[in-house]
């Protein structure tokens, strides 16, 4: 008789966003005369930039032709691609990244869940709290976290590194030796980051302990201070001890286009085992490439013209960032975020727990946002809204939550 | 000090392809006036039909406007591709298949590497050989196959069941009892396939030791015989052990776009614990949805222009495959396949070897084909070719062979 993989029933429910929704619901069906805006969920709003529509049709009309038509894509994705990110991404920035440490993926999410399978099931991974959860669910899949408590809402065998505002939202060394690290800079939920010189430190660490950083540059497109690193490979050492996940979802909008990137430098390895070649094999077995006309979208985000729209779009929601940030301050809210991220984080006022802040927030000024304690025990206390609706909402709500 | 995960190292090298491909190489590097047919991988050639081509830049455009950009998917896939499929593939079939139990994916491949995911380590399985190796792959990675055994070929841990001309190619219950059973069918690379009375059998099979059939019928589309099953659904309590894949990249020349679903009936359980939720979990926590643009291509390949222009792309190649099996057949070879399925596979003349085949086919008809021995090693003495090429090159490597 088949056994399932036990791991999976140790997880608990995952409700943060069915939570939401299902109060949501219920509010406008009790107050159907009420516009509710909502700056809860992470998705953007703006469609995709002109360049990259017109190379998504250029691409389609390629493949409905036979002389241009293409089949499987090559494992690691196609050069044209991977070059124009080695340069663009990478050698612009002094970091030396080849085109055959770069692999491409259909996004970020997939790459975060998947990247702990090249590992032992027997090392400890060291997660910042809060966080996105995808990288501790997926090591719970994995068998590697222990056992849950309910009560703190952590797993024994997890190393949680607390972000909160006691310590500026840096992570400091953990007493125990993790082996993997995930660091999320800049930061979901937080919208905070650690400068370069602290970003240096976590490198001489983990390479000093032996550690591989999983390092997450989702946002990486929202930095806006020159001290910040826009990737890990900017640290020296980050090559024998990191591996860079990027995404396209939040730079180019392609939430719902699907695309993202890893980068497993080959000098990381274990003994004589590279991690790359490891990537390499994991790719070429369980996956069978991003599409073509999305690739042809990716490169087409590193056009003159593509980077130009795009730097409006992110100028567009870190306007948002700032009317928020700087109407939650006006209220007497006391805020993070918001400079090098599209996230802005609120220590909820008066003690309110992140849930009661939430239903407040929902009744009295019909504004729905994310409760700090869905990314972790630490979130406890804190609020998220996000940058990514439209800015006409976006100032009504603040406008809402002012007259509060 | 991390560790990597050691199953990994246990993979022997999957050289097949590339090694083909040198081959092949330095074949035309000495013979520059020879012209190379290549009826050796399984890809596509026909470009994307009209009626998907038109619906892809209709999403497109609609990914363009901001009143309808999409952002994330929903977890399982679009409802209108949901519906469409449980319509068409299932209950035009006279299955009842409801569409929360259909997940899209970004392919077939992917599902298949990963669906081993929510399965126990311990569990035994059972392929056909010889097969598609992602089956055997993704279990070796997974910790699932014991020991390798370079000389056989073979892994202690996984339950080979031989397919030959000897049993007709129809796989025979095991002696020891597996836990997961892999059938492909129609099979690559045989290009054989069982009527459904035989299916029917294995499904009965798998209800009474206890097993899941991980059915994949990614070639379903070429069956053109009324007696075999286009689902295992088709068979009498398959829902309570079977899982079924599919892909959209024979049917519908999709190896490029890429698009797949996996069918998880809601009868099929471990105890309480319903593998459909587990999936949706899997999906819900390590994938983020297949392309929105790509999922209304998927849609059009069940519209009724799409139908009829795939149906004429199916039948071209089917006029491969038939121009291939007879040629063969005069030429005096043993032929099997090719019936049901894009691939031939052939009995090695005279005793060859199927890599002394190869080399034998390469250098004197300049024709490229598969090792069957690349697919497991009942598969030796075997080779293939597939019906994927141009109708006048195909035409033209018969000639050839014929005339040796």
């Amino acid at each position: 008789m088949f056994q399932i993989n036990d791991n999976y029933q140790k997880l608990p429910g995952s409700y943060l966003f069915s939570t939401i929704g299902k109060k949501v619901n219920e509010f406008q069906k009790a107050h159907p005369d009420k516009e509710v805006i909502r700056l809860g969920i992470g998705d953007v709003t703006l469609p995709i930039a002109p360049a990259i529509i017109d190379a998504l049709h250029k691409a389609v009309d390629e493949m409905g032709n036979a002389a241009t038509f293409r089949g499987y894509a090559p494992d690691l994705g196609y050069e044209f691609l991977r070059s124009t990110i080695a340069e663009n991404d990478y050698k612009a920035r002094g970091c030396e990244i080849s085109v055959d440490e770069i692999f491409i993926s259909d996004g970020a999410k997939s790459d975060s869940g998947n990247i702990q399978e090249i590992f032992s099931v027997n090392n400890r991974i060291a997660v910042c709290d809060p966080v996105y959860p995808v990288y501790v669910d997926s090591n719970v899949m994995a068998g590697r976290t222990g056992v849950y408590d309910a009560a703190s809402e952590t797993w024994s065998d997890v190393i949680y590194m607390p972000c909160t505002a006691e310590n500026g939202f840096v992570p400091e060394f953990p007493k125990e030796t993790p082996d993997l690290i995930y660091l999320c800079l800049p930061n979901n939920p937080t919208g905070t980051t650690l400068p370069k010189d602290k970003l240096q430190e976590w490198v001489d660490y983990a390479n000093r302990v032996g550690a591989v950083i999983i390092y997450d540059a989702a946002y990486e497109a929202y930095i806006s201070e020159s001290n910040v690193a826009h990737s890990i490979y900017e640290c020296e050492g980050a090559k024998t001890c990191a591996i860079e996940l990027r995404s396209f979802s939040k730079n180019a909008g392609f939430t719902g286009v699907r695309l993202g990137f890893t980068v497993v430098p080959k000098e990381l390895k274990c003994g004589e085992v590279s991690l790359n070649a490891m990537w390499a094999r994991r790719h070429g077995t369980k996956f069978n490439g991003a599409p073509y006309i999305v690739q042809r979208a990716g490169e087409a985000v590193y056009s003159q013209e593509g980077k130009a729209q795009l730097k409006e779009q992110v100028a567009y929601y870190m306007k948002n960032a700032k009317t928020i940030k700087d109407g939650l301050k006006e209220a007497g809210y006391t805020v993070f975020g918001g400079v090098n991220a599209p996230y802005i984080w609120l220590k909820t006022p008066n003690g309110m727990s992140s849930w009661e802040f939430f239903d407040y927030l929902l009744e009295n000024a019909n504004v729905v946002g994310t409760p700090g304690s869905g990314f972790g025990p630490s979130g406890e206390g804190y609020f998220r809204l996000t940058a990514f609706g439209n800015y006409e909402n976006t100032v009504k709500a603040l406008e809402r939550i002012q007259a509060l």
